[in-house]
């Protein structure tokens, strides 16, 4: 897809290099609206939350914004009072310069945790960032925010809705520190739609609760993350319809999820992505659980490495999970070949076609507690050497 | 250390190779007392118990027993009645070549999960492992119980109780899967002092307590993990006192803490071991919560690896634990560097000096949550390419 599929109505973005990231390259940008739109936001769980967390939630709580201002090399976490005054000093310079209120900008920060952000580097490159604003920016604007990314992430959809045709774009950046609940790092959709930001609250957060916090990469949640979605009307559609709700949650759900994947697939040092399915289950907490339990655990995700369909680590981790299980009720498959039937391995030539389906980029697991009728699905990625390396010298 | 200094009265020991380990080599160790044995063990808290723990369970459960049979290269877990037919053939095997009643035998496995464990194998070698009991047959014994593990895990302790000396000896053997709570793969205490079942099993419980299950490689609790004591009065103590009591309970929690750490050490391609020292929380459950989430975050882990005082990471940890906790009270150590201070980086300087610390193969980390009294400690371990490169490749 070229950049003009990603354009929504009465929005622009841009992005530029402004000093913050280490080796150079883009590192900030801003998506303009330019017209009031309806926004709504989701934050991480984190109990330790960055300053553009916690700035934008006290904007966002308006349901009202304009623009987002985002930076990749500096998280603007740990940063105690400073950085929450430099997380201001960015949305008042932007406010400014593109003559709104200080409360009408979100902004997110993405990159190392405990720097001082140097919200004059920001100030400094704004003037250049609003002037070179264009419908066709979202592209360089998610480049900017991407940090041990190894592809910008992009979906669209487009709907219709009051007899007018309307278009959601999203964006996400994201490889590391990926977990439920909120395990986005940053992501922002745009839509052209009018709808009240009650509605786009409740879409966004169904939204967001079936796909970003259905994927894991470490296990570890960051302090960063953010989902904002803005929407200005600009499509024409008038007063939204129940039906015309529902069509439009459901393509959100479609954009965010084809981002969730796309992130997992980035997942640091990943080669291969992995759907967990918990089935069975006797409460869908306990599904959870065991989803969760399974696709972070270490072992697991280093035996998919391996190609091995070591269901063996599969089933500790699910014993130590803490769900109700009974060990010779539970059957397991890769992709549709069964490798354990009630509890017992299903011998190796089941084993020796599991491994060949892992061979794929991408496989799924599904594990069939056989107590009850609740479900869980989870993607995530193998941890691999790679996934080592970034991390052992990500800041050095 | 020799061969003779392990040796405790009235126990002997051997192993030899039966052909259950892929490769060769000793895999089946045997450890025997002479006289009958107050016994005490602790086992695994996963819901997903091998063979041989269910039918040691039920056998310990007498207070008393003669002789411990473990194997590697066969975890014997997952593996249904069969299995547990095995783990049973394997202690009857015993008894009848020892002259022992089957309840006297303890059983325990270690090696791949999910693969039938051929009891014949056992009982072809069961004459010869018997011939060759010695008194200084621990060595071969701890050999025998290796996997993953790269040496073998040994200590001892000597005092005195009623005017007599006695002595503990133990040894483990674990590398994965190593988490608590119970943590251990295999650990077996033998001691000569005379102590009934009551007092063993409270002695043993708070050890392990102390030591086990203060460890963690990689958050995966194994369905194998036990700890056995054999205690068989041949110091010729008399009836215990409560002040020999305490000196037991002691000198057992300095022989567990001294194999608990080379477990760390000894922790799946680790190359450093870190003790998380967390103190000021709210609630003891907070402190070990949030011990846990550092000390398994793989970030925090790989950050170990690359000698990175990332403190980032580990308040985004801390963060995740769901402990109650305020960013700003948070103060956070490297051995004795400040590397936190008050929720705020201390700076370029003390993380350097910080590096420079983690350069070696032992430093703490000390997090002090400002908030109260509580506190705990857990020993880990760095998170490296060759955990991941034996993770990968273990079965094939």
């Amino acid at each position: 897809m070229g950049e003009d599929d990603f354009v929504v109505k009465g929005f622009k973005a841009n992005a530029v290099a402004a000093g913050i990231k280490k080796g150079g390259g883009l590192d900030l940008a801003l998506i303009f609206s330019e017209k009031e739109a309806s926004a709504a936001g989701v934050f991480t769980s984190n109990k330790v939350k960055a300053a553009p967390v916690i700035l934008s939630r006290e904007h966002v709580r308006r349901g009202r914004a304009r623009a987002i201002v985002a930076n990749a090399g500096n998280a603007n976490a740990c940063t105690g009072r400073d950085g929450y005054l430099a997380a201001r000093r960015t949305a008042e310079t932007a406010a400014v310069e593109l003559g709104l209120e200080t409360e009408e900008i979100l902004v997110a920060s993405t990159g190392v945790i405990g720097a001082p952000l140097n919200a004059e580097l920001i100030a400094g490159a704004m003037p250049a960032l609003v002037e070179g604003l264009s419908p066709g920016g979202l592209g360089k604007a998610v480049e900017a925010i991407m940090t041990t990314d190894s592809f910008p992430k992009m979906a669209r959809f487009e709907g219709i809705a009051g007899g007018q045709p309307f278009r959601i774009s999203g964006i996400a950046k994201g490889a590391g520190m990926i977990m439920p609940d909120m395990a986005t790092m940053l992501s922002f959709a745009l839509t052209d739609l009018a709808i009240d930001e009650g509605l786009l609250k409740k879409a966004l957060g169904a939204a967001v609760n079936k796909t970003f916090n259905r994927i894991t990469v470490d296990g570890d949640t960051s302090t960063n993350d953010v989902v904002f979605i803005l929407a200005n009307g600009a499509a024409g559609n008038g007063t939204l319809k129940a039906a015309d709700f529902d069509s439009f949650e459901k393509g959100l759900t479609r954009v965010l999820e084809e981002l969730a994947v796309m992130v997992v697939k980035d997942g640091e040092g990943a080669t291969k992505v992995v759907t967990i399915h918990i089935k069975g289950a006797s409460s869908n907490d306990d599904a959870g659980r065991a989803a969760r339990a399974v696709a972070n655990s270490t072992l697991v995700k280093t035996a998919f490495y391996g190609q091995d369909p070591n269901w063996g680590r599969i089933m500790a981790a699910l014993g130590r999970s803490g769900i109700e299980m009974i060990e010779d009720r539970i059957s397991i498959w890769v992709d549709g070949v069964k490798i354990v039937d009630q509890g017992i391995g299903a011998g190796i030539l089941a084993e020796k076609e599991a491994t060949e389906r892992m061979k794929g980029p991408e496989f799924g697991v599904t594990v069939d507690l056989g107590l009850g009728v609740c479900e869980d699905r989870i993607l995530t990625c193998d941890l691999t050497h790679e996934y080592v390396s970034i991390n052992a010298h990500y800041r050095t």
